[in-house]
């Protein structure tokens, strides 16, 4: 897995079975590499640019596709599984519109992922499930979120309801019902995840990302630009949504760079990313009894702290103490995708992603 | 199947038998599609301004598939056969570069085919067959030409040497020595095709292409740009070689615009296009007895006098008389290539394209 965070690469190494529609899965192993920095800083250019020559694309798909192959010779060689029987490879979203829109006289909706499943597989010598988006989309879907498969799966209650809260970029939701049907399961997109927290600690303060909270902790929040953000309509539109860095970008927030102080912008941008959430829970995704928190933004205490100050009502877990590391959440959900793939199972839900029918998500290469 | 003329979309409905490595086919249909006029000139311009933005290129993606599958569904309907097995989809190159450069601290050789699989599957609800290049590429091999595996087994002949030429975009040749086994098979690009005389008739004539050679017939071979051309490295660069429209494309010819009459350059282009057959069979396939002409550049009665006149020795046939349409040899390759993947029959030629290894091309979308 590698989010639109652009923070490297992800990998899980994970043992499934099923038995009679009941699925369970064994963490062998779970590490982070780093993208070069090369290829990093490229990729950050194209995607705020929007643009690349044909040339950069065609040799970056491969580049980048290279690095994630070499990321998994290391994470074989670390954990000394060498009997891989396939990658599931989500590839690097470099657009994601899935909103109908006249393009050559049609309408069109897409999804754009850099990598290629076929030249990993054949480097790999494996099997590689890959474009896992595309078919949902096809089918009128917003092609996302697609880990609610695994949330439905994994982390569905009999007692209690329960939210699947991911903080990666984006942050989403699943809410899982007590006891619900996978088609009362209902998924999407909030708004920002850490993606806005993480431009203004990159272009104010020059540091990656905000550890902890550090910085927004020192700042107050500025009622301007706080109000302004909160009147996207992304925020309160109706599930099933979902987004990326076409919305969530730094031209939301430059314009404020310099007008106020720079604790004060990363506070304000933090305490919107927590409203964000807040509000869609409030709107789409309640009464809940217990809320699993995953990816990169389950380590930033200063957004946990300020969920559990505005939920006062529901149980707020770090879903690490459940057994998944929450880095690993996402690597995770495709290896089962991948592993679902292989047999045929359906693996979207038409109930969250708006697509007219479910379909087993995903191509196999190298079989 | 789309080549680089960007002419449209060529389908063939054919029906595969194989026993014991012997292959047959029957050609059921086959036709040609234009594309729309807003999508061929929007591929014209990312192709020749060699760069785009990323929403154009995510939604041009599915907008060139949505021709491709709606082509293919107007061939059902004309030519009666509902029951497609599966489709096999080349995609429309946008770049080919199978040379490794330096790249993000990478040595990196790449292809990249615009075009979805998995969405033309998902609207088809058929198996599609595609991206047969990267794995080659992968294997370090050129991941072209593809077609001389469909040579191999359906012309080579017990008692002749024969060359089958495809004259499309690119010219191409496969060398197939009297029942040579298939690691003695010899292809390779040989320079232009019909793309530098198609350009000379767009930007010089404001028509499509050159008919017949009809223009061209009017001028005289101007020796200052012949001699010029002749130079390029490419024609006399030993095969495995392959080339697109990155070295011949319009900035080979324009510098020559409005200095000679505009009769002169097509002549001495198509001049030149004849050369670098003649040239490429010549160095590296001869002696030959007969040649199988195929692709747009057999309709030319200009070219193919041109050849009759430079190679007396050999016959010289349109592969329309061995019953296959020239139109549609392409087309009929990529289906055979299709039928192959879904047997797992390994299908480059590692003589042809360089590869370290044999290995089935393509990916299943839809299974």
């Amino acid at each position: 897995m590698t989010g639109t965070s652009l923070d490297g690469i992800d990998i899980a190494i994970c043992k499934f079975n099923s038995f009679q529609n009941k699925y369970n899965f064994e963490l062998i192993w779970q590490g982070h590499f780093c993208f070069s920095n090369q290829l990093r800083s490229l990729l950050l250019d194209i995607i705020s640019n929007k643009s690349t020559d044909l040339k950069t694309l065609s040799q970056l798909n491969i580049a980048y596709t290279n690095e994630i192959a070499n990321a998994i010779e290391q994470a074989k060689i670390k954990s000394g599984i060498s009997n891989i029987e396939a990658v599931g490879f989500h590839g690097q979203t470099l657009w994601h519109n899935p909103q109908k829109e006249a393009f050559c006289g049609q309408s069109v909706a897409s999804t754009f992922q850099l990598g290629s499943g076929t030249h990993l597989s054949t480097v790999l010598n494996t099997k590689v499930v890959y474009d896992f988006r595309t078919s949902d989309i096809a089918l009128g879907g917003q092609g996302a979120p697609l880990v609610p498969f695994f949330d439905y799966h994994f982390l569905k209650s009999d007692n209690e309801n329960v939210i699947a809260l991911n903080i990666g970029g984006i942050s989403n939701i699943t809410f899982l019902p007590k006891n619900c049907s996978a088609d009362a399961v209902i998924a999407f997109d909030c708004g920002p995840g850490n993606c806005l927290i993480d431009i203004c600690a990159q272009k104010l303060f020059g540091v990656d990302f905000d550890e902890n909270g550090a910085l927004a902790s020192q700042g107050e929040i500025v009622p301007e630009i706080f109000d302004e953000l909160i009147t996207i309509n992304f925020i309160r539109q109706k599930p099933p949504k979902s987004t990326g860095k076409e919305l969530f970008n730094v031209s939301l927030t430059q314009k404020f760079f310099g007008k106020y102080s720079k604790y004060d912008i990363i506070r304000t941008v933090a305490e919107f990313t927590v409203y964000a959430i807040v509000e869609n829970i409030r709107l789409y995704a309640n009464p809940v009894d217990k809320i699993v928190v995953s990816g990169g933004g389950a380590k930033n205490s200063y957004i946990l702290s300020a969920l559990r100050k505005q939920i006062e009502s529901s149980e707020i877990v770090i879903i690490d103490e459940l057994g998944i590391p929450s880095g690993a959440k996402e690597a995770i959900a495709f290896a089962f995708l991948a592993y679902c793939k292989l047999l045929g199972i359906a693996t979207n839900l038409p109930s969250v992603t708006g697509a007219s029918k479910s379909i087993s998500l995903g191509v196999v290469a190298g079989y």
